[in-house]
């Protein structure tokens, strides 16, 4: 029995998918209820993981992808998850205008999410999209993220291909080595390639790769890095097919073992989103507040104050 | 009654400090009596977070205000959270050995601690640590953190003095905007002051303020900009003098208020410390495979498996 909702999503109805993720978004129970009917219906998508700052270009980048994997015939899901940042607000706007370009293309759906608090994170909805996007038939799916967090390096694990994006003089490999993305990488993208500093920058994520890749056990094939400027196309082609090499190598991989791990991932990012929503909503009730102002006034410590509000957040898991 | 570890710790012994932090580490029984022994010793001393990337120059800048404290008489102590990144950990190592010039004097006790997991986040002994080292009586507290993830920028606003430390060419400025950490800061130091971009990131930074302190209401002060080069010594005095001026400033605030907000991002921080270790926990636990393997197999789907794994988890805090 599939609900009205889930197989208008299976037709593939722009409108119901969109509504889906709504109520995804709001963790309505009948959203829970359409992801679970669509679950037999996924994992037929190749997802790939774009990972970059703002001002990285990675939306140009997201874009003449798109338009590659087009002139191929597949379909194309996008998920572009934003900061809220007011500073970086204005750029991002601006990119997703530029997408608007494939608006009158039903092989294109490009959904733009917000991250969960000005400081990043996924949204409840990201992991959702993804399942909506796959049990609508999409061939590709292209997940956006900044990688603040655990819960984004969670997904990036669980696409089947990453690419992480650097520019050069932004500090952009230091940033990616310290949230962890310089592991996870399968592809560097090391775009404005027509700036300054892009040699060091290419020699830095090379030392930076055999210091990680040689700790890794097993670890032996390293990844490719691809210069590109996505702005006017160039080395666009051989990204292309730096990804199209990788997706060919997935299918040498023992398939249980990787879809182990990257299920793994993904019920991982959806519970961290789930416990960061507890959270902020156990830190913001009112019980919070009488909890500081008894550590404040001397009657109880932080450590066993700390120990109440966790025992507040599981209770409010049980409700 | 007061254990008799928690009384050798208000006696000032150093070893018993170094004791009661390990066990705190480990989450010990024995190591919450003594903390919330010591919890009434507290509230006297400054706290002093300093925040900044790996190769920012923090630790050379943290050792001259080290000096500079203890050149008027007050006693320091330290504590530096480490990232564990293979390839950060060579600097690392190297400004500790820097520190130990301390380590003759009585009135300095230096403790580096190690983040949590490589990709950063605070090790469970921190905030304990901060207690511990008020309860013994040290005047100065100073923090230094590298700001990723959000028990660090608790740990930020915890403090009663957050500097962050930013440097030309490394897009720090993005990235501490990405962090969250444009809010938060009271003071900001743009170190190695004698590179080129100086100019450019002190730019930057105006402008990403008054974006921030715009939008932010009743924020109508904007924090000082201080550039130094920690290596030499130049803009020094300066940077110790705005510190001196918001500690002053401090004075005039209501203290109770800022007892509340300071006292809930500690408890804040040491919830969210707790939290991520009981996510690893679940995480690593043979029924969190089971349960992928469900998933692969088809028996249940990613969202009803991520609701058992958070029921897994709440299940772990009650034992």
């Amino acid at each position: 029995m599939t609900s009205p909702l889930a197989q208008r999503v299976l037709d593939g109805e722009h409108r119901a998918a969109a509504r889906l993720m709504r109520l995804a978004d709001d963790g309505a129970p009948a959203a829970r209820q359409a992801l679970t009917e669509l679950f037999p219906h996924t994992g037929n998508a190749y997802i790939l993981g774009v990972t970059g700052n703002p001002g990285s270009g990675k939306s140009t980048l997201v874009n003449r992808l798109i338009k590659s994997f087009r002139a191929t015939g597949s379909t194309v899901g996008c998920i572009a998850v934003d900061p809220t940042s007011p500073f970086s607000g204005g750029a991002i706007l601006g990119d997703r205008v530029r997408m608007q370009e494939h608006a009158d293309d039903p092989g294109v759906f490009i959904r733009s999410v917000a991250t969960r608090g000005h400081l990043g994170g996924l949204s409840r909805s990201t992991p959702a999209m993804i399942q909506i996007f796959d049990a609508m038939g999409f061939d590709v799916i292209i997940v956006e993220t900044v990688g603040v967090g655990q819960d984004e390096v969670d997904i990036v694990r669980f696409a089947d291909t990453s690419l992480v994006v650097l520019v050069p003089g932004l500090g952009d490999d230091i940033q990616a080595d310290k949230a962890g993305l310089m592991e996870i990488a399968d592809i560097f993208v090391l775009n404005k390639a027509d700036r300054p500093g892009i040699k060091r920058l290419e020699r830095e994520v090379r030392t930076m790769l055999s210091l990680h890749r040689a700790a890794a056990d097993g670890q032996t094939t390293r990844p490719p890095i691809c210069l590109t400027t996505a702005a006017t196309g160039d080395g666009l082609p051989l990204l292309v097919e730096a990804i199209d090499d990788h997706r060919q190598s997935l299918q040498r991989q023992d398939r249980r073992q990787r879809s182990l791990t990257q299920q793994a991932h993904l019920i991982r990012a959806i519970a961290r989103t789930e416990l960061e929503i507890l959270f902020e909503e156990t830190a913001t009730a009112p019980q919070f507040s009488a909890l500081v102002a008894d550590v404040v006034d001397g009657t109880t410590d932080p450590f066993t104050a700390a120990d109440a509000f966790l025992a507040a957040l599981l209770r409010r898991n049980d409700v």
